[in-house]
């Protein structure tokens, strides 16, 4: 099959066998594959993995138990023993001998066809496209700060960043009653916000810091925790997604002396994902950019990089 | 009167005008003050504050209100204007206008006499010696920890740093049923700890990474953070009590894959501490490495530099 391939920061088109899918992996042709910043920092040399790249996926169960075969499947991405202290005490997704779809120790979905856990997909909605469906992995991660702060009328919360994952995190909050400012840079994605009634702020002109009870930290750039640090409240919370491939240095004490919270958010709720999505309460549809065949997945990752694109999707198996 | 001040990076023993009392402030005569970790990185830059240095102090009360003339008293730092939104919201140790006794635009204790607000101040039980009372505001600043976590018998919980803080850290969590372990460098701390049966180890014997529940960052030193995210397990917590003069890079990747909880902390209950004293709960006598005058105050600060000593105490009018 044809997969794309990551390796030393080197990306490439290769031919590679179809996987098989071991006990109780199931066997998924994949439709459209979604391009995410962590796929552009592993090609930057983040956790240095090598092997088949991509983690957002919608695809079709070709061999599995009767109740996914032939049945259109989005996956969670972590895999996990299901007997270490993580997995025993409820905490899989950080399982100590995890394999992670595309981004650790297991082959990912920018291919024609990938295996997983069946316990890991998820059926997805009829009323859901394709399209719509390779949201709901990030989509599940947006929808995680709503399990890590307390949100109330009178909160006043800014995500900033408006790439693909702020732009997903501003819509969940934007479901809520809260006092939402999305903060970025780039008019585009601004304007995309403006459009769904979204109180959006240039971070050239916003002008509240140091007033915000929580921020979302949505970036993708070492630029984006000081930035944070200044728009919080003494007290506040930060909730922070972005890995960056490079450490960079970072003055925490505004964290001290403030007496900050620093949440690290990752993977969140499918179900959650799933839901709005059947619901149309997100807006996913305005986000891509462009839909390319695999055979195109250099130049599509290339395309993801550049600021002016948000969402590029791989058609798998066109 | 004499005091020790700071300016652009040097120390001196000063005459000072001795200051007066304003609507609301009481005039305190120092007698014994503490020189703690954060003195040590004004004088290497910290904060930019220049002025007298000093914020650990027990004194008596010679202009005030007739409840507390003549009377022992230790003073929280944070002086407040009472009006901003942060005072208004029950915040006020973040108060938009404060100033901070010793630190930031405010003359501190390692003086003949200081001012401070009436509301401030804090009387001293009479079981607790003056040399006992001087650490309050550390003990406050340590027993703030239980009101950043949920302390349970079976919480794993790491104090890494066994300085002047990392000691009574240690020492206040250790009045908890919960599964501490102290963790330093320093063979003569350690043994202090060992002695009171509170189990310790040196990091470079320290073996359950990844483990902790909970890790207190006390290290006063930037490698404290990337140890303290070494040590605590995934979805765990991390209190971070250093500030440094220095930005240091900091890869916060483990703390978004980890999904770890970083909270600031800074100051503490004065009402906990003085508790504590009057109680003989927390041993600080143990602490104390050498009690000198202030007119020898400028070697008192190279001493405290030492990792051989523990508190070094000024004695402010001798």
């Amino acid at each position: 099959m044809r997969a794309l391939v990551v390796d030393s920061g080197k990306l490439s088109l290769r031919d590679e066998p179809t996987p098989t899918a071991s006990a109780g992996e199931v066997l998924i042709k994949v439709s459209l594959a979604g391009i995410c910043a962590t796929d552009l920092e592993i090609l930057k040399g983040y956790g240095g993995f090598k092997g088949i790249l991509g983690h957002e996926f919608v695809g079709v169960v070709t061999i599995g138990p009767d109740a996914l075969i032939n049945k259109r499947v989005v996956g969670e991405i972590n895999c996990v023993c299901g007997r270490c202290d993580m997995c025993t005490s409820g905490l899989s997704s950080h399982c100590r001998r995890r394999t992670v779809l595309g981004i650790q120790g297991r082959p990912g979905v920018f291919a024609e066809f990938v295996t997983l856990p069946e316990r890991n997909c998820h059926l997805v909605p009829d009323g859901v496209t394709d399209a719509e469906a390779v949201f709901t992995e990030p989509l599940a991660a947006a929808y995680q700060v709503l399990r890590q702060i307390k949100l109330e009328t009178k909160t006043s919360i800014a995500v900033i960043g408006t790439g693909r994952l702020g732009l997903l995190v501003a819509q969940v909050l934007a479901q809520f009653p809260c006092r939402l400012t999305a903060v970025g840079r780039n008019p585009r994605t601004l304007d995309l916000l403006d459009r769904k009634r979204i109180r959006t702020s240039n971070v050239t002109e916003f002008s509240h810091w140091g007033e915000q009870d929580v921020v979302i930290e949505c970036t993708g750039s070492p630029e984006g925790l000081p930035l944070a640090m200044r728009m919080v409240r003494p007290k506040g919370t930060i909730i922070l997604k972005t890995t960056c491939a490079t450490p960079t240095p970072a003055d925490l004490t505004p964290l001290v002396v403030n007496e900050i919270s620093l949440l690290g958010s990752r993977c969140g709720p499918f179900s959650d994902a799933l839901g709005a999505l059947a619901r149309k309460q997100v807006d996913v549809q305005s986000m891509i950019s462009k839909q390319m065949p695999l055979s195109e997945g250099v130049a599509a990752m290339s395309l993801a990089a550049d600021p002016n694109h948000i969402k590029i999707l791989l058609a798998c198996n066109t």
